[in-house]
């Protein structure tokens, strides 16, 4: 467990608003936020929802948020909103999808309470789109990074990369359409299984060449079809094309430009907001320069995540007043 | 060890020209061919290369053909032609990759020899290709195959379909171009260590489900991003848009189609030339007429090697003739 505690922790306590949850398959990350989404104290452990038995959701979260329930004054505990996959079939409480077009009021009339030690925890839905062919897609977690991310009045393309990279489009503080792609699951697929892998050697688990990074993404233009181009990962080392260390970095750069070419050509985007880590942000704006994009707007993803769940929940406080 | 004994072998024994190894990563396959490419004997074994250990491949291809060696008559011993992975780097004996075009006669010249128990054993190149990007290409084992094909004068397109599918262009007995593709791995891959096969049930190994994997085929041409289109695995389990059983047959419809479509677009090719198992065979078939190829040519995977391998001994004894 990893706790990062403000010096003025005592003050402090008293402005918190709202405990907020980011539950996902594989990451347990609560936070302690006062008004506007301002993280006070953050803290996260392993406990992803596939890491549960029994259901017993509760335990994983005790020792996270306990204490920050202790000195609670009387009267109104402090609320608990969860988001990502938490919500989902396998986790604590399934909350159905809801489609798309959403907006933020939407989510937050939406909100699904469950009895807990702490007063009701509120499960956020997640998001699904159709297509005109019957292809849904589903969101869960994401939507409120979007959420938190200051949409304005015009057409945004916002995208939150990682194992399931999602490409939104957003309008009027509404989420329109998002659109994913098996990016992040797909190199660590390739990186610990493949005949590709096999060639990258233990040590170049992070992606630090970027020519080669930026050579698999230029390569990702000239020969969409990824069955193919991956194979030149393989014969480019044949080949000695490229040192055994830029492999990977190669290999990303052609995973990342198949998503980002290809999303870019279909939202027509030049501007986009990143919502991610620093690291992984960092490629993405190096990949969006590369495939065309104009400008890339680089958003925290835990900070975006705690605003959106103060937006929410601001949101549904104003629902519930007559 | 698998055998099957042609009932007048005392007879056929006599008839055999030619010993032909077919030797990959994972599989081992000895043919006793008489003139012609004719399969008088046929065994295997799994020591595909992979688990050769201290370069001891004369211990794991002993127990496949010592005896046909037993009876020969005295003078020259039968010789013995390799094709496959046995010729790489890792292999028993590295050939250089002969660089496309190449023609029959090429590679029948260009035979490595290497001392063994039964006398030489020959090894056969495999071939490489490059675009005008300096990407390379390369196959080892298909190209015996592909000449086991009754090349005629004409430009034919040939694939063989695999681990890693290779799609030929061939005319006037020449090789003149091939494009690798990546699709067996990678549904293994997703089959067995990806979110989206954990939505398989472990009896689901197989195709059986012709009208999912044609559905897969043609959502590949309607969504060409794979990294996209491999979520609506996932978001079709969610809505309950088709059997559990048939996620599988729909993947491999994804994949294959993904495949089959880029090749029969970039080749411009109506009538295809398919070198495979009867069951791959099928499946290559059906995504073919699927994606508007109008004729599809059936060539056993096995037969074909065979023929490649006689007809590549020839061409070598003519050629040592003054």
């Amino acid at each position: 467990m990893f706790t990062m505690t403000c010096p003025t922790m005592q003050t402090e306590r008293d402005l918190a608003q709202l405990v907020g949850i980011d539950w996902g398959t594989t990451h347990l990350r609560a936070y302690r936020i006062a008004a506007g989404g301002q993280v006070l104290e953050r803290r996260e452990s392993s406990a992803g929802i596939l890491t549960i038995r029994n259901q017993d959701f509760v335990s994983a979260l005790q020792p996270l948020i306990a204490d920050w329930y202790a000195h609670t004054r009387p009267g109104p505990t402090l609320p608990m909103l969860l988001c990502g996959m938490v919500g989902s079939r396998q986790g604590w409480c399934e909350v159905p999808y809801r489609s798309c077009p959403s907006r933020i009021s939407d989510l937050a009339s939406a909100l699904t309470a469950v009895d807990s030690p702490w007063g009701k925890a509120l499960f956020v839905a997640g998001l699904s789109t159709e297509d005109k062919h019957r292809r849904y897609d589903v969101m869960r977690g994401e939507e409120t990074q979007i959420f938190g991310c200051e949409l304005s009045g015009q057409r945004a393309i916002i995208v939150t990369p990682g194992t399931h990279s999602k490409w939104c489009i957003s309008k009027d503080s509404t989420i329109e359409h998002f659109r994913t792609y098996l990016t992040g699951e797909m190199f660590a697929l390739l990186r610990s299984h493949s005949s590709i892998g096999w060639l990258m050697p233990d040590e170049d688990r992070t992606i630090q060449n970027e020519a080669s990074f930026l050579d698999g993404v230029r390569e990702s233009r000239r020969e969409p079809n990824l069955l193919h181009s991956l194979f030149s990962v393989r014969s480019g080392a044949l080949f000695d094309q490229r040192a055994a260390e830029a492999h990977s970095a190669y290999l990303s750069g052609l995973l990342i430009g198949s998503e980002v070419h290809d999303a870019l050509r279909r939202y027509r985007a030049s501007m986009v907001s990143v919502v991610a880590t620093a690291s992984l942000g960092r490629l993405y704006e190096a990949a969006i320069l590369a495939a065309g994009g104009t400008a890339v707007r680089r958003i925290d993803a835990e900070l975006a995540v705690c605003r959106g769940l103060w937006n929410l929940w601001e949101t549904h406080l104003k629902q519930a007043k007559p």
